[in-house]
C-alpha cells in the first residue's frame, strides 16, 4: 500500500505549531527560511515514500537476522541506506563544525517523521544515530568530537544506546556491566568494558561503515545505584588516529530479539568484552554516566513520540484509501439500495475521522514540543519549561495515540484487517512498542507529576494550562479541560501525597496532551480560517472539530482517574491483588 | 504460563449475575443444582487448564497448516479434542432428545469461557459446533435432527458456518454462491452446491470425525439480496441413512490465511463443487436461510463476546504473575532503597487493577446476558427483551475490552511484553480477531440504535436503565451514566436522524456496556459485603471500586460523540476526506 508524504499538514504544523518563521529570525537559525523548509518537507517526504516505503513491508516479513555472526537486512535496505546518506538527510540538524547543517530541530523531526512514516523500524537506525551524536556533542571532548562526529553527522557510521541489562531495565542503576580504566600499553587512559547488554536497538548491522555504541557501565568502587554510572564509547572497529578504521573491536551482538513487531529493526543482545579485549573511551567524567544519558533523553522522547504520530499517518492512509475501494451495503435508509464505498457509512466516517483528528492532534504536539525546543536552545527559558512538560506529553500520549488509530486501522477494514497481507495488522504490531521503550508511558507520567508538576514551585505548568484557557475561553470544552488539569494539578500539589499522584499520573498525563493537542489544533483552525476558503481547509477544520468537540469531553472523563488516589490501589496486599 | 480457572470469580456470577438458582426452580433446568453448578465450573477449569492450556503457545508457534489438501493441527490437539468430547464437555447445553444435557447457556457460556481462556484459538472449533447445533434444532427437520445432531451434540463432528464471501462480508446479502435442487436420481430432493466461501473459521481439520458445514447460497430465481438466500447442510463425508459416513463430498480447503493471531484456528477457503458434485440439503424453507442464521446469531455474538472475557483473564493473570516475580526499582519516596516487586509501583498497581476491574465487569456483564437468554427460554419475555439489548454490548464492549485489557498486560511487561516468547504479545494479537468477527463492534452498536433502540416503542431499553438508575441511586457516578444512557437514547428517538443514530452508536453502545457491568458488579458487590469478611471479598471490594469510581466516570466522557450528530461525518466529500 503506497502512502503520499502528509506534506501541507507538516507545513502547517511547522509553521503554526513549530512558528518557524518567529525561529528563522535567529542567527542561529537563518538558514531556516521558508523556500529551504519547504524544499526539506517536500524532498524528505518524496524520498522516504519514494525509497524507505516500499520495504517496509519486506522488512516485516524477512525481518533482520543474524547469520554466522552477523546482522543481515533484506535486499534493499543497504542501497536505501546509502541513497539515505548521501542525498545529506542525516546532517540536517547536526552541528554545523562537524559537517551537519545546523538547522532547527523542528525540520530533524520532520525528516524523522518522513522516514518513519515510510518505515518505522528503519528509521531507528538514524534515531538512534542522533541519540549518539546529541550525548557526544554535549559530553564529549574536543578530541572526541573531531574524531567521531563527522562520520555520524553524515550517516557513515551510525549510533547505538546501551542502557538495559536484564535486571536493569526502567532502572538503569542496577545495571552490573564493568569498566576498568587502562594504566599502560597502546590503550592507557581508556576503558576495559565487559558485559552484555540487552534490547540495543541496531546494535549490529553492515549499513553503516562503523557502528559507536555508547555504553553505560559501572568503574571499580563506584557509588551503587544511578550516581555510580559512567558513559564509555565504544567502537565497533577500532578509530586510527588518522581517521581510517582498524581492528574489529571485541564486542558482538548474541543474539536477537524475536519481536511482535518493528522486525526489520535488529534487537539485539550485546556482549561487550567476551575476550578481555573490548576498549571504549569514557565520554564525559566518571560516574556522571546519567546525566550524559538524560541530556539526549529528552529528544529521544520527541522522536519515539514521533513513532506515533508516524503510525498514526500511516494507519489512517491505508484505512482511507480501503474505505473508499471497499463497496459493502447499501447505506442505511437510503432509497437506493446499491452498495456504497465503506466510507460513506456513518460509523466508518466516525473511525476515519477520529484517525485523523488524533493524527493531527499528535502532529500539531509534535511541532509545538520541537518548536520549543528550538526556542530553548536560542536561551528562552518558558520555552525550555514547555518544552520539558510537553515531552512526556507527547512521549506517552503519541505512542498511545499511534496504537489506538493503528488499531482503529484495523477495524476499518473488517477481516481483511486480521490477515497479514493487508499490511494493517503490521502497524499495529510495530505501533506497540513506541508506549515502552525510552521510558515506558508509565515513567513518563511519572516525570509528569514529580520533575514537571513541580518546576518553578509549580509556576511554569499552571502558566501553561493560563495560557492555554486564555487563548481557547471561545471552546468550552477545550477550556474546561484546561480548568480540569489545572484541578488536578492543584490538589497533586497541595493535597496528594507522592503515591496519589503516581496513582493519577496516566490519566493526569492524557488529559494535559489532549488539552495542548487540541489547543495548538485550535490555532491551526484560526490560521486555516484566516486563509482563502479551499479543500484542505474544509478537512482542516472538520477534522479539528472532532477532535475539539468529541475527543477533548472524553478527555474530561479521566479527570475521576486522575484525582482518584492511591489508597484503593493499595487496600489489597501483594498476595490479594494476585490472588 | 501456566493459569488457574477464575472458578470463585464465576461461581460469583453464575450466581448473582446469572441468578442460577432461580433457574434451576425451573422444571426444564432443574438438573442445574448447585451441586451440579459447582461441578461443571471446576471440572471444566481444571480440565482446560490441564489439557488445552499448554497447547496455547504451540499453536501460536505451530499454527494451523495445510499440507497436500489437508489441515494439520500441532501435535497435541487431536488428543486434548478427543479428551473434552469423552469426559462430555460439548454436550453441556445440548437439547436433551440429541444427547445433550440440555443445561442452562449459561453453563455453556462457562465451559467456553474455561475453555477459551486456556486456549482461544482451539475454542472456536466448539464455539462453530454449537452454532451448528441451534441452527439445525430450530430449523432442521425431524429427520435432520435425528441424523445430524447427536455426534454434532457430542462432539465427535463439528460444525462451521459459511457466510461470507470476498465481496459480501458485513453484507451477507451480497453473496454469490449457488444451489440448485436435484429433481432426479440417488440425491433428488437434494441440492447442488458450488461456489467459494471465506474466513471459514475451523472449516477443515482431522479432530472430528466429520464435519458439517453450514453454508448460505442462493437459488436460481431467488430475490436480490438478503431475502433470496437459502441455508444448506453440507457434510464434508456423506452420511448413509445407517448413520455410518459415505463418501468425500465435493468440497475442499483451497487455502488457509496468514492471520495476526489466533493461529491455531485453521481459517479457511472453502471451495464447494469444483467437480460440480457438492451435495446439501436445505435447512429450514428456501429463501428464509438469514432467518436461520439469525437464530444462532444472538448466541454466537454471547460467545464471542466471552472471548473478550477469556482473553482478558489469561492477561491478568499473566501480568500478575510478571508483577510478582518481576523485582524493579525501589519505591518512589521510600527511605528504604531496594527494589521491589513492580506491583508495588502506584501505575502498576493502576494497571492491575484496571485489568482485573475491566475483566470482572465484562464478566458479570456475559452471565447476566447469560441469565437472561436464559430466562428467555423459559419464556420470560422482559428477560428475553434485556437479552437482546445486551448481546450488542457485550460483544461490543466485552471484546474491545480484551484488547485493551490484552494491551495493559503487554505494558505491564514492559520490554520484555514486546518479545514473543514472553506470551503477553500473543494475547494482544489473539484478542484483535474479537471486535472483527460474528458482526464487527460497529454493526453491534448499529443493532444496539435501530432494532434496540426500538424494541416495544423504545420501552424496552428506557425501562432497563430506569431499573439500573433505580437499584444504583447511591453510586452518583453510575446514575449519573444511567441518566447520561438515557439522554442519549431519548435524543437519539426523538431528535436524532438516523445518520446521526448511527454516528453516535459506538459511544453510546460503550456506554450502555459499562452502565450494565457497572450495575452488575454492584450486585456482586452486595451480595459480598452481606457475606463474611474474607481476601476474597476484600478483593473483589476494592475490583469493584476500580470499575465504579474510575471506569464508569470515563464512559460519561463518551456522551459527547454520542450525540455529536452526523453533520459533521458528512461534511466533507470522500475525496475531501481522504485526501
Amino acid at each position: 500500500m503506497p502512502y503520499s508524504p502528509a506534506t501541507a499538514d507538516q507545513l502547517l504544523a511547522i509553521r503554526v505549531n513549530a512558528g518557524i518563521e518567529e525561529l528563522a529570525q535567529s542567527e542561529r537559525f537563518a538558514a531556516a527560511e521558508p523556500d529551504m523548509v519547504e524544499a526539506i518537507v517536500e524532498g524528505i517526504g518524496q524520498f522516504a515514500a519514494g525509497e524507505w516505503a516500499p520495504l517496509n513491508r519486506l522488512g516485516d516479513l524477512e525481518g533482520a537476522k543474524l547469520e554466522n555472526g552477523v546482522v543481515r537486512l533484506p535486499d534493499g535496505y543497504a542501497e536505501a541506506y546509502v541513497h539515505y546518506v548521501e542525498q545529506g538527510w542525516n546532517a540536517i540538524a547536526g552541528p554545523a563544525n562537524s559537517g551537519g547543517q545546523g538547522l532547527p530541530f523542528t525540520l530533524s523531526c520532520n525528516v524523522l517523521e518522513n522516514l518513519g512514516t515510510a518505515n518505522m523500524a528503519f528509521t531507528l537506525l538514524p534515531i538512534l544515530s542522533v541519540g549518539a551524536i546529541e550525548a557526544l556533542e554535549h559530553h564529549g571532548s574536543e578530541a572526541q568530537k573531531a574524531k567521531y562526529l563527522p562520520d555520524l553527522v553524515s550517516g557513515a557510521w551510525s549510533g547505538t544506546m546501551n542502557l538495559t541489562e536484564p535486571q536493569a531495565g526502567s532502572d538503569v542503576g542496577a545495571l552490573r556491566t564493568t569498566a576498568e580504566k587502562i594504566e599502560d600499553g597502546e590503550h592507557a587512559g581508556k576503558y576495559r568494558i565487559a558485559g552484555q547488554k540487552i534490547y540495543i536497538t541496531w546494535g549490529d548491522h553492515e549499513l553503516a561503515q562503523n557502528i559507536i555504541h555508547l555504553v553505560l557501565a559501572r568503574l571499580p568502587g563506584a557509588p551503587e545505584g544511578s550516581r555510580g554510572i559512567s558513559l564509555f564509547l565504544v567502537p565497533k572497529y577500532h578509530v586510527k588516529e588518522d581517521g581510517s578504521l582498524g581492528s574489529h573491536n571485541d564486542l558482538r551482538p548474541v543474539s536477537l530479539e524475536h519481536k511482535l513487531g518493528i522486525n526489520a529493526s535488529p534487537t539485539c543482545v550485546m556482549s561487550y568484552g567476551d575476550n578481555g579485549e573490548c576498549i571504549g573511551e569514557i565520554v564525559g567524567e566518571e560516574n556522571r554516566g546519567l546525566t550524559a544519558m538524560f541530556t539526549m533523553m529528552n529528544n529521544a522522547r520527541i522522536n519515539v513520540g514521533n513513532q506515533g504520530v508516524q503510525i498514526a499517518e500511516r494507519a489512517t492512509q491505508q484505512a482511507m484509501a480501503y474505505a473508499r475501494e471497499r463497496i459493502q451495503s447499501a447505506r442505511a435508509g437510503a432509497a437506493d439500495k446499491s452498495p456504497v464505498a465503506i466510507l460513506e457509512h456513518p460509523d466508518v466516517r466516525r473511525m476515519l475521522l477520529r484517525m485523523k483528528a488524533l493524527t493531527q492532534g499528535a502532529r500539531a504536539l509534535l511541532y509545538y514540543t520541537a518548536g520549543q525546543v528550538d526556542r530553548g536552545t536560542l536561551g528562552d527559558a518558558d520555552a525550555r519549561a514547555r518544552a520539558e512538560i510537553c515531552v512526556p506529553l507527547l512521549k506517552a500520549w503519541g505512542t498511545d495515540t499511534g496504537v489506538e488509530v493503528a488499531s482503529l486501522g484495523i477495524q476499518v477494514h473488517g477481516g481483511m484487517g486480521f490477515v497479514e497481507e493487508t499490511g494493517a495488522a503490521q502497524h499495529w504490531r510495530d505501533s506497540r512498542i513506541a508506549p515502552i521503550y525510552e521510558g515506558t508511558n508509565g515513567i513518563q507520567a511519572a516525570d509528569l507529576v514529580t520533575r514537571k508538576l513541580g518546576m518553578d514551585g509549580g509556576a511554569a505548568l499552571t502558566g501553561f494550562l493560563e495560557t492555554i484557557a486564555r487563548e481557547c475561553a471561545h471552546e468550552a470544552d477545550l477550556f474546561a479541560l484546561a480548568g480540569d488539569c489545572a484541578a488536578v494539578a492543584h490538589w497533586m500539589r497541595e493535597d496528594a501525597s507522592l503515591d496519589d499522584r503516581l496513582a493519577g499520573s496516566v490519566p493526569f498525563c492524557t488529559m494535559m496532551a489532549i488539552a495542548v493537542a487540541g489547543w495548538q489544533l485550535n490555532r491551526q483552525l484560526a490560521m486555516v480560517a484566516a486563509s482563502e476558503p479551499s479543500d484542505a481547509a474544509d478537512a482542516k477544520r472538520v477534522a479539528v472539530r472532532f477532535f475539539l468537540d468529541r475527543i477533548v469531553p472524553e478527555a474530561r472523563g479521566l479527570k475521576a482517574g486522575a484525582t482518584g488516589g492511591a489508597a484503593t490501589l493499595y487496600e489489597l496486599s501483594a498476595e490479594q491483588l494476585v490472588g
